[in-house]
């Protein structure tokens, strides 16, 4: 299962924890950025709910750009492609809210999330997680695929009481309340910047040919 | 139930009263703004009604933008993002109108809304606050979670009869019929205004790189 | 009932006479205008019909743009908003075509409608006044709330000869043809003309900060 | 019957032959021009071969535009509305192809159309006229009404045997194969063209205030 | 028949094969364009598989935009209207692909089709010809109407077997695969061409008043 | 079938397998690019899932624009239509995502894919190949069409246990699991890279007239 658990930190990427039908899953969501027009874009078969997940997540980070050291017009020079293989499954609720969220910050500010770990919670305009559904599930499939880590919503700690000792002594189980928490335990650090790349910079401006001469 | 009233004062937040099929709640308004061009973007499972009254709120406040300080292009720069949690439960209806407004003003004028108060009321494009259904679920519902104080609308005052005295005592209830009252009681004074900030518009000009150069 | 009639003159509001399921009722219409980029916006659970109309009673105030002082590119610096309290309630019909006009006008030329004053016909782009359905039922609607004078299409004058004697006497049920007509009934004048402010516009400048230096 | 019948000859109207479930009717036509982007606008509850037909009139026009003295960014510079009232009345069908056209020619050029003439037909692209059906109802209902000459497509003759011998004579009925024709009977040329308007320029420009200043 | 078999040679318009619930006939095919942005607007009741094959006609057009003498922003300053007459009858299928391609080539080259030649083939972006279904009742409608020369897919020769001797003898059938092909025989030339216009780009520049003075 | 099998290298057309209702098939995959303003385009009654993979395929290849040599305004600039005929045959699924990327890549560096290769997969935005259905039939299709190799994902290597022996012998069958594996088997390169055109740029100039003249 090595590929599914995406061993590899990788930017653009994180890990959520799936309810479906057939029990408990993982979900890879996976973010990309370019040039653009400042449009999001949300594929892999998603349902409204979500999607409307996947813009409040963005639109938390669009307030925290100050904070990831993005410039002011940064969100409106690139287009966001957000994709969740497999690409025929039909997804759908609010409980990838955070791990959306997670996939966006890795993805803007170019920084890896950690090994390992995977998530779940619904994410609020300011960051408040709230309590998702179908957790007993989600940390037996966790457990299953490999995964060392899991963030659950505080609110869902009263879900834990059914899981069989042995899982909980392999699993780190950690509640988190706010997106501060995730950020911290998702990129080891709770203020993940956006390096700025002056030499990139200097590198594009020579195809614009708009170079002031200093004479 | 401490994270459900919102006990902390928070910019581009407010408490409505909403009915549902298992009688009174409370919802949480929030909104973003963020540098954009002028769209609104209303998610949570919102219906056409209540999108309408979104919509009608943000015209309001756009009508009196001049008094709220907001400068003549003032909404043209920005998106904004209205939304209320949980994601995936369905809302509609007319009656969170003014706490639509009042977390609006909140959002574009960045002054916190008052704490312990929830409101209810439609909203008219010239402020004036109609009567809604559900008042007595709404209130019994209100004053169980813990609020101090809400704002019906006047017409509402009929459908307080039924309550029972000791909800009466506990709880303050302000009847409005115009946005100045919701807002005087909502944010402290009749003429909530955005502050100026001279300081950080002087910070981003060097980033513009257009400054003439006086020689 | 005075919140209902509107007693107050108030500028781009208007009230028109509906018929329902359950009898005649007043509409009140209410239009804002704020700087924009030519967006004309219509709530209330308003119905394609009735959007129509707003859409011919605008398209028939911007081909009179020139009589009502609005300077050329008036409607392209402007969104409008439209909405028809209470907005919950489906609205539609070809009926409120002459008040959505009265309202229009009043809200771009800032001169309020006449007090007491309700009305009911179909608009054309050219302003011609068509006959609706309803009428006796929409006049003892007005009568019963309270309005002093109506105005209803020509065409309609047959509708009367069924009504009370006495509703006769008290109301003034005016007919008319064309917009003209229905506008010097509302505004006192045939040519209502928006002021010019000169003042206003100086002010504005100093904002945008492109003053010719003349030295 | 005068107003139905539009006896005053008047800008940008035309009067159509309809087939409705009652039999004959005339429609009457209206389209106003204002500035705008290049947009057209349909209203009156039209159906979608309808608007295709009015699409394709005003691309029939717009092919033409140097003959109708137009000027080469004539149409990117204003917004056309086209309304067929009655508002409520669902109106659909192909018939009114060459109407729409007259109509859209009259606003246009500011030509009037000539009075007392009705018409049917399919317009082409190339400005064929093509063959419509409820001939014998339509041409009918024209005579019910008063209009003295109607302009009917050349393969619809046959339809003509099974009028009143009292009808053929008191109505003109002139069959057309291409809007060559139909331009000619309706504005009594074979080349209406639009005026230039040098004194209006003229007084336009003092309101841009962008004139260079010669000195 | 005269009128629909088009006669006379005209610019921007072609004679598809239609395989239709009646049997075999033919449709017109007609272009127009005019200054715009770049839109293609396609009218007659197409359905979703006829819309796609003009998409894809005008994408193989544009891929030969040099081929054609076409300037390189000739398509982004154009609008395109695509009518298929009669306008009420709903058309669908591939089949129409290589008829809607040489319609776009004698608009957009201003060089008409030649005359009594009738097509049928679906077309692809590489402009390879798709064999199509109803070609026995395609080429006998075309028989009848007095069609002297149709083109099919080659890959459709197989189904030619069952026509009558006489219609052989008649008809002209000329197999083709590629649109290379179809412009031969439709125009004559393998590489139709534009015409250069510089007198009428020399008329322009005076409308525009931007010249440049020299002194 | 040497058609379908599309012998010829041509730029922009690779060629999938497809899995349908009559068993396995191949599909082409066609791709145009021309001047534009950065508008995809998919026709060939596509469902939603496909069209979804169509994106994928393309955010994957922008992210890869520096390794392609393209421009960093290259898609800004041009408008991509992507074609699989049969038009009129719906097709749906995942499984064209890696063919959907090879023929883009094809397209924007205009090198051809390689001669007699057909492959199936699903693409991640990051370029990973996942598992699809109905390899045993797309597999024997292959082999019946005259394809010499394909490409699947390794994933799908346990279905492969079925084939005839015969089958095996004859097709080259090669397992990726990344882009890059299909890019290198494809173009023969792992690199392909899009040449730099100075002469044609120079060519340009000239008919854009805008030159300075230094004199
Ligand atoms: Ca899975
Ligand atoms: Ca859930
Ligand atoms: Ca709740
Ligand atoms: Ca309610
Ligand atoms: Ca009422
Ligand atoms: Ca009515
Ligand atoms: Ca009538
Ligand atoms: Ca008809
Ligand atoms: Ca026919
Ligand atoms: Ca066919
Ligand atoms: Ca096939
Ligand atoms: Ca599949």
């Amino acid at each position: 299962f090595q590929s599914e658990t995406e061993k590899k930190d990788e930017i653009g990427v994180a890990t959520g924890l799936a309810w479906t039908a057939n029990g408990g899953d993982i979900t890879t969501i996976e973010v990309l950025t370019f040039e653009g027009k400042g449009n999001l874009q949300i594929t892999g078969q998603i349902g409204d709910v979500m999607q409307e997940s996947a813009q409040a997540a963005l639109s938390f980070i669009k307030s925290k750009a100050k904070q990831l050291n993005l410039k002011n017009d940064f969100f409106e020079k690139i287009d966001i492609h957000v994709h969740v293989p497999e690409g025929a499954v039909p997804k759908d609720g609010p409980s990838a809210g955070i791990t959306l969220a997670v996939a966006l910050i890795s993805a803007v500010t170019e920084i890896p999330v950690k090994k390992d770990i995977a998530m779940t919670g619904e994410i609020t305009l300011r960051g408040h997680v709230l309590p998702v559904g179908g957790i007993r599930e989600k940390v037996l499939a966790a457990n299953r695929i490999g995964i060392k880590t899991i963030l659950i919503p505080e609110k869902n700690i009263k879900d834990l009481v059914e899981l069989p000792e042995q899982v909980r002594n392999v699993l780190e189980i950690i509640p988190v309340n706010h997106m501060d928490q995730v950020i911290f335990h998702t990129f080891g650090t709770e203020t993940p910047k956006r390096k700025e790349s002056p030499t990139r910079e200097t590198k594009k401006k020579p195809e614009k040919g708009n170079e002031p001469v200093l004479n």
